[in-house]
């Protein structure tokens, strides 16, 4: 229990982070329905054909969720194996936080303007801030075994240092392509939840570790 | 304490997948609120009546907010009967939550639009949708009871079953029924939240099982 | 521990129902500021003029937001003397926060019409709801000791009870005055939460009862 | 355990107290990405410069998002050496998250008028009442150790103290500046994070008292 509530070397314990975490993952994935309005018609007959017109913000609206829920399940996969917290950590982690919080922003405005290049850039540059974010804070938490485990096996963290690199790797390869596609771009930010729902050897790392 | 805060078979505690659940139904619910606006009117006069011609409007929230308390709940009590969590069964909870976030789109389109058959479609298959995923989550944790106890009673495991998919049943019933009276099948959407009210014998097991 | 993480009648844990509280109190107490928007000016001159008309929506912000305080400090203080939840008790529960997240919609009414009698009356009968809610939880759990401590005191119950009924009948008595002026009806919103921040003889019962 | 999850003083835990505080934190920080809104273009060549344009909203936004994690971690720090809390303290930590649910309006007010001296005003005087309450809940929890261990350190207590006003000084001078330019106020507000990144003699403190 004491790893899980309090840290040795900080007064900042990782129970009250990952409330915060919880919280603000929690309030950024349902203010992403804010995006999805009401249609608003003249003549009740035109509302299917209205609701029918939707779909790019359902789309957007999937495919950031599980985007905000895979870096959810990242964050918690590394306080599992961090042991405590310190100031900077705690610092790298809000940062974190601040650019998952812009996620709804940038949703809004690929949904609005899924044909722009510009907003592209924005929605790929916040995603591929919040992973470099977050490849930053396990770096710095195992940095010479900081805040891990001294026994935590070097192959596990390379793995997850990895794992966590595709995605501003895929994102940074969808801003490069909307110079020619922006479709192909979109495509692109919809398949990367799809890759990340695929079990990888870090599960079995993390389980053990455990 | 174990089986609350720490799963052995992965890095992904029950303790933080049931705060990301309860933060997005407690938001999920409060936005519920945003789609009763205060009436504007030019003559001060006009308010009472304006308040009162916001009964569908209230309406709508008290079923909605009831709706996802129920699915609160039956999230809750599965969790309660559910020792381990996997990376799957992760992914099946954020589907549930993806579809817990859009039920505030669902109402706000349905008290809008209360008497048009695509409100009334759309609101019944957020809400089946929501049911059959958490149908696949109990399907999922207890087949061969892969995350749940040995020793979890079969009878209790179809009761649950069973219990789960009476909703679908009747929001299904509402959408047919939708075709010949939308007041029809509003009036099942508001009778649903009043059968589960009623203590299930699942309510025993679920006792007994802890 | 056990206490407080389960409950040993039901499913339905203590704390969880605890987590939802806190989450939609949280929500709904943060959704009130929406109440005041900036305003639009055509010559930045009229700013400062402006931001002083706010003031009643400001007021009306810092009366709701210490009435759920209070609300949530009386949620909090029967949660700590309950011992056991039940299906009714969190139905109970779940009534409770659908008349709570229902606060920053009648806040808004109040602030934009606060000189109209209507506004006043769904304000007051928001509150009143709230705490007779509040009031039906105690006595549910109370009654018989059914999910209290037997050895609990019957002065400390009573006490609780009247405590909390001050509530309403200082709401119902907002709304009978509205009737001759709506300002000494505010006046009244405005005083409850000062009295309940006077401690009472309640608190040393729950501090001995712990 | 038992200091974190109960009080003996009192019917009010430190454990729920720190659930509400996390939740306004966390949707107050999350609301603030509601000021920043998606451009409506006629015709889409002009997006790029609108969100150039929108540079000010989101330097708002970072700068407000990081004062609330100051203020978070102060609270927090506190909190690791409060061992009690009663009736007193809880209602200064109702004050204090008042005052932080009324950041994302004080903030879409600066960002929607950056050069008027009455906006960079109401933001200063929301961030020094922050620090204020802050300050005076520290002063109450320490006063004759009453809500603190008894053997605290006297220079932890100073040194808390003094780091706590450094905040309301600054926003005091950013006020006091904003006469001549605000865009000099701007730049305090936006220097005042930066310092509290750097950890200082405090955190051995706290680390040490744990």
């Amino acid at each position: 229990m004491s790893t899980e509530h309090a840290s040795p070397s900080s007064g900042l314990s990782k129970a009250r982070v990952e409330a915060l975490t919880d919280g603000i993952f929690a309030v950024a994935m349902t203010l992403l329905i804010l995006d999805i309005k009401v249609p608003v018609v003249a003549d009740a007959a035109q509302l299917p054909r209205e609701l029918l017109s939707l779909w790019p913000k359902c789309a957007s609206y999937a495919v950031s969720f599980l985007m905000l829920g895979i870096y959810w399940v990242g964050q918690h996969h590394q306080f599992h194996l961090i042991r405590h917290t310190d100031r900077a950590l705690l610092w790298i982690d809000i940062l974190f936080l601040m650019t998952i919080s812009f996620v709804p922003f940038s949703t809004a405005l690929l949904s609005t303007y899924p044909h722009e290049q510009s907003a592209v850039i924005v929605y790929g540059a916040n995603l591929i801030t919040i992973g470099l974010i977050l490849f930053g804070h396990w770096s710095y938490a195992t940095h010479g075994r900081r805040l891990v485990d001294a026994q935590l096996d070097e192959r596990t963290v390379r793995r997850a240092s990895r794992r966590i690199l595709v995605g501003p790797a895929m994102f940074g390869l969808a801003i490069a392509v909307s110079v020619y596609s922006t479709a192909a771009a979109l495509g692109i930010f919809a398949l990367v939840p799809l890759w990340y729902l695929v079990p990888g050897k870090i599960d079995q790392d993390v389980g053990r570790a455990r």
